[in-house]
């Protein structure tokens, strides 16, 4: 039986139409019978893309495919399966991302070129697209505005809730949408954390200035989340901006720098974010929501080093399971970062409780304050490390006996 | 209820006494009350030491004052404590080393640079030394050449077998014995892995030479073994050489690269990898003991890097703790490592068994075999990369829920 997360929304939110994207989703039994595992979304002619993919050695043939057409940053469809990852498939992965891509096309009636691909699931296993290529021409008829919902659950693996976000802003005057669209669960660490994440807006952006907006906020949203520091082979990230706002008036934007997208960059990130957050809070088998802040590093990398090393140290995690404020093991995770920390004027906080300071217990701090903070669902760990100016924070959650359970198992 | 190790040895191995070399432990009630947890070892005069410490930027008072003392390379005696780390105890933590060594030195009749120390336990309390400084002048009365086994047990924390290890060898025709001791179970990665390890032995080397022989073999014995990435503040190597074979004719050596320290070298190398192995045969509730090894490397580096990525992924361990195959999380694991790897010739083997080759399954593995192997209690993984010609081994153990359970309820 799986436990749902304790943070699942008790209320999804609901995604308004973009103007130029269609999506359906149905279930293709591509592992197991009966549940959403396939969805398409089509775009309007003249819509744009950017992407962030995996930087695994090991990526997956759906992800070679992105990368290799990205390039060219336009897009009229999107396919993703769940249930197989078609990574380390050799050149039967290859022949599966072609049949898939071809059969796609036909359906949205574009180039093969213009059709995006992403797989999540199980590696090694061959993905056999026979089982859905067939499916695809009538997700192309039943397509519709609304069905960010069935796509949101499409691609789920071991999530526990769809993962939706939006968020509306202005360009040059005119409001446009920006929906979003994740799933996560395992295998989730910086570069790039989510495993899959597509975001949907209807502003009119070209390629090149898409990439430029869209880039930068990976490191502080996607990037900045790990629930058990491994990296996936299918990390996807892509964002289509299909121009219908165009149709209202907005202006065609064709550099990253350009003033009007202030807001846009700020919504998107919003967005990100907001994503970003929830899949560590349907991290596999959790319990608490954890943010993880180091001030008073030398550089940026280093505070982001450094807070990454608390986050994915499994003693701290566990500690953090068991409602134990194990300060000490926060110590031992800032020594072993390499980066360069000042032991004696280190200081830690547990929300508003001052635990450490000057490299030792402080006077204040009092045991039983510290436990009944750890009883909270949302726990805020501050780490100075008393040698510069830079700050970082990553996003985690706990390691308990379920996420064992969950992935002991996972397969059978 | 604490579950004792399914890989704790039947019998401990006899370790003969090592001329020179006096010890004796008692319960001095540092944390729990009745168990041992104090060990002095007294050294004869002229007895040489050499170390390797912990790399942890948040390293103890106990590790800077060997740091510091270490560079005139002379010992008359060693003080352990257990329940107490000791580390990031600030100016409290300093004094106590300072009492500690004052009064083993007293205890000894040594000076106290003379006098190194090792405390291992909960971090970031403070340690309050007049627990055991007046028991040290007993110790010093009582101590005995065949208290190795008592020792052993004194320095344990969450450790469920006491870990020995002796061997003997020759140098320059005269015989000479290595006994060693060490502690592990938590906290454990390279930089360095074990928390604590100790080793005696009657040859004649000069501080230098010992320093020279013993550190290049830390990186595939102790660097070599991981249970959680986690590394200790307080991680202690000492080896201490009385010279009292030199009463028996053997030479004193004063060269590390000394050709009579050939056979010195193979035995020290091997005690010290039995004690790394036995570290992790006592990983946190491991139930497998696992060999990673990664051979086509670009370095040995590189190899390293990818083993140690696939022996510390979370998925890759709990998989194995739920008896799967699962193979797709190697694959994951080699690709997040961020060294050369080529997707399309990677090669795994579990044990005999050609799992995968030239980027995909191999045809003629089944899955039926894989979960077979899986059953055991010794799993042997091999991964080739087919970049290069390095290779690397490091051994690990699974992730289980126990271990979850001991690290949630570790201060409780």
């Amino acid at each position: 039986m799986v436990k749902i997360s304790p943070f699942a929304p008790k209320r999804l939110p609901a995604l308004p139409p973009i103007d130029g994207v269609r999506i359906a989703a149905c279930a293709a039994g591509i592992r197991y019978p009966g549940r959403a595992d396939l969805m398409l979304a089509l775009f309007d002619p003249g819509t744009t893309v950017a992407g962030v993919l995996t930087t695994s050695r090991t990526a997956s043939a759906a992800v070679d495919w992105c990368r290799a057409h990205l390039a060219h940053g336009m897009a009229r469809a999107l396919v993703v399966n769940s249930g197989n990852a078609n990574a380390f498939t050799g050149v039967r992965g290859r022949d599966a991302v072609q049949l898939t891509t071809k059969a796609a096309a036909e359906a949205a009636g574009c180039l093969e070129a213009d059709v995006y691909i992403a797989s999540t699931g199980v590696i090694g296993e061959p993905l056999d697209p026979g089982k859905f290529t067939g499916l695809l021409g009538g997700l192309a008829r039943d397509a519709k505005a609304d069905a960010y919902e069935v796509a949101a659950r499409a691609i789920m693996t071991t999530d526990t809730f769809p993962k939706l976000a939006t968020r509306s802003c202005k360009i040059d005057g005119v409001e446009v949408a920006i929906n979003g669209i994740a799933k996560g669960a395992g295998m989730i660490a910086p570069d790039m954390a989510t495993m899959l994440a597509f975001l949907f807006t209807d502003a009119a952006i070209e390629p090149k200035a898409l990439h430029e907006v869209m880039a930068p906020l990976v490191e502080d949203s996607f990037n900045a989340v790990t629930i058990d520091g491994d990296t996936s082979t299918s990390d996807t990230l892509l964002l289509f901006a299909t121009g219908a706002s165009a149709r209202r008036g907005a202006a065609r934007i064709a550099r990253g720098d350009d003033k009007r997208l202030d807001g846009f960059r700020a919504a998107l990130f919003e967005l990100m974010r907001d994503l970003a957050h929830q899949i560590v809070k349907d991290g596999e088998g959790l319990t608490k929501f954890v943010t993880v802040t180091v001030t008073g590093a030398e550089t940026k990398q280093a505070a982001r080093t450094i807070a990454k090393s608390i986050a994915n140290s499994p003693l701290v995690k566990t500690a953090i399971a068991g409602e134990d404020p194990n300060w000490g093991r926060i110590i031992m995770a800032v020594g072993k970062a390499g980066e360069a920390a000042d032991r004696d004027k280190l200081a830690i906080r547990f929300g508003d409780i001052l635990v450490a300071k000057d490299g030792e217990v402080a006077p204040t701090y009092r045991e039983a304050e510290g436990a009944a903070y750890m009883k909270r669902q949302e726990i805020d760990i501050a780490v100075d490390v008393g040698v510069g100016k830079a700050a970082a924070t990553i996003w985690t959650c706990d390691l308990t006996k379920d996420y064992i359970a969950i992935n002991a198992d996972y397969r059978s």
